[in-house]
């Protein structure tokens, strides 16, 4: 099919939610869902935006998540954790429903900590850290995934692909974001390079016996690598006891186990901090936010990019101009608005 | 001089604690450096041992650092920040006067953060990290440095080499402890180079034109760069955010201009935050230290190795046999403890 289709994000958005709604979503999972997509469309991130739509149909079908589950908070009003059990369901709603109460505890306590258990998690984690820094905190997000990357030095998959994401809110203007891969490549990447017959660049992956690969397939039959060495290791391992174990729920391996593929959207965990900085910064001399813009200008100001930049670039284009879609991705649209779950 | 001397780690930390004492340290801030020092020969972690007395006394000689400064805290006994300004001291006994009280924190919060303010800090992290899991809390802890590494993409020193680690307590053995710099390598490993007269691994620095350079002394003149590109140096950047600029306190940047060189100790603000495990997985099915335990064996039984291992097992044989140091390094121990600041 040719031709492309120009929607605003109002309209792409709904679009999508009567997908969800089709599928048997609830309207608050189908709106925070739709949200989430839309907004990967409208920031370019076309790996985060309408094409997850199917895997997340699927993982209901298969009966991995629960897409009109009520999330149910727990919080004794006093102490640094906000608690959310997602009940089998998506992360969003969950995290709508913890998002204003972490905040408001942090601004109290100086740091408090939002812990979302048994959800299912398909998206990035800047939706969430941008929610959260709209609210004027800083926020420190991580989850761990289903197990693909070996621990540097290892041979076989052990960790997920372990995203850690933070952001700082910023007067007036975007925040500080970034949202980042633990391994040195998302999976999708590598099947990406699979599809285009390419081969992969070293230092990505370990083939099934441990040993280094440039071929994508032996990659995705062996187990991909954390980013910088050892260091990027560490980090994932991190995730793996702060995201997983300490919250009382999967670590990779173990969601792996639940899943029993990695073709659906996994099922875990997520932990995400937020800080005051006038809680951090009281009775201190200086402007927090003013010593952060001298240190955003110093790093635009020699020529390096700051994180998540392309996106807000992207965002800015897609108000003024309105999103665009090809005719391909329309169609799929209104065949999974039209048949829902029978489509996938 | 030739002859090695075997000391215990007591006698070893009470000879440096004399030199600290010579020298116009409080006791306490002598205690808590020997401790620190000490360790790091136990821990045959060399670069943080013996070879870091100088340095201190060279600070202080220069009257950057208070040696017997008084730790002020401040807590409200409340919230989720306990402050400790270290009164331009160093930052040993202004963690220590802090470790208690935000480990105490966190296991009635679940979360706290122990913010220390205007200190000079020449060690490590895992001091301290191991000080927080031996009270039974998991801690991540960062701190700015000054201004030696460029941004990924940029030319100029904007960031430090900003070191972050982490810790998971385990029960009846050592904790998971990691301990690195942002960077990706430490100023002291390039000297070390320079010295040999041997030629950089490549990425590891630019020139004072901002072009790749593999030549020690060129990278000395010029900006290290980050550990695994944009994603080190957007935690690197998060690190002069969340420790710098939010607790009110200097950017690498502002900590170069404070010192005006790098030869010698740096002085900036440090944020620590401390987890309770139980708080956390509290009415979650599982026991954290379990999955973790499930996770460790995981990775070692695949032969990857846990970070820290290597100085678990020094520690080990120094408990049994002892700290070897050499005749110079002795020498040079006495003629400091005997002359004290006119030794340097």
């Amino acid at each position: 099919m040719t031709g492309t289709t120009t929607l605003t994000f109002e309209a792409l958005k709904e679009l999508i939610g009567d997908i969800y709604l089709k599928a048997g979503f609830s309207p608050l999972a189908a709106a925070s869902l739709a949200a989430t997509i839309a907004a990967g469309e409208r920031d370019a991130c076309k790996s985060h935006g309408v094409y997850r739509i199917e895997g997340c149909l699927r993982t209901v079908k298969a009966g991995k998540v629960v897409p009109d589950a009520v999330p149910a908070v727990e919080d004794d009003g006093a102490s640094g954790i906000i608690r959310v059990d997602a009940m089998n369901g998506f992360s969003g709603p969950a995290f709508e429903a913890g998002a204003p109460l972490v905040a408001a505890r942090a601004k109290k306590l100086g740091i408090a900590a939002l812990v979302i258990n048994r959800c299912t998690h398909f998206s990035a984690l800047w939706p969430e850290i941008e929610t959260l820094t709209g609210m004027g905190v800083a926020a420190l997000a991580m989850c761990p995934s289903y197990a693909t990357v070996a621990p540097a030095g290892g041979t076989k998959p052990l960790l997920g692909t372990n995203p850690i994401a933070f952001g700082w809110p910023r007067p007036a203007t975007t925040p500080y974001v970034f949202d980042f891969a633990t391994s040195v490549a998302a999976r999708g990447e590598i099947e990406l390079y699979r599809r285009a017959g390419k081969t992969l660049p070293e230092g990505w992956a370990v083939d099934a016996a441990g040993q280094p690969t440039t071929d994508p397939a032996e990659a995705l039959a062996g187990a991909m690598l954390p980013f910088g060495g050892h260091k990027g290791s560490a980090i994932s391992t991190m995730i793996e006891l702060l995201a997983g174990a300490m919250i009382g729920d999967l670590t990779s391996t173990e969601a792996l186990d639940w899943l029993g593929t990695t073709t659906l959207a996994p099922h875990h965990g997520e932990l995400i901090l937020a800080f005051s900085p006038e809680r951090f910064a009281a009775g201190r001399p200086g402007d927090p936010f003013a010593k952060a813009k001298a240190l955003f200008e110093a790093v635009a100001g020699q020529g390096a990019r700051l994180p998540s930049q392309r996106r807000f670039t992207a965002r800015a284009k897609a108000e003024a101009e309105g999103i665009t879609l090809t005719a391909d991705e329309m169609a799929l649209m209104e065949r999974l608005r039209d048949k829902g779950l029978d489509a996938v």
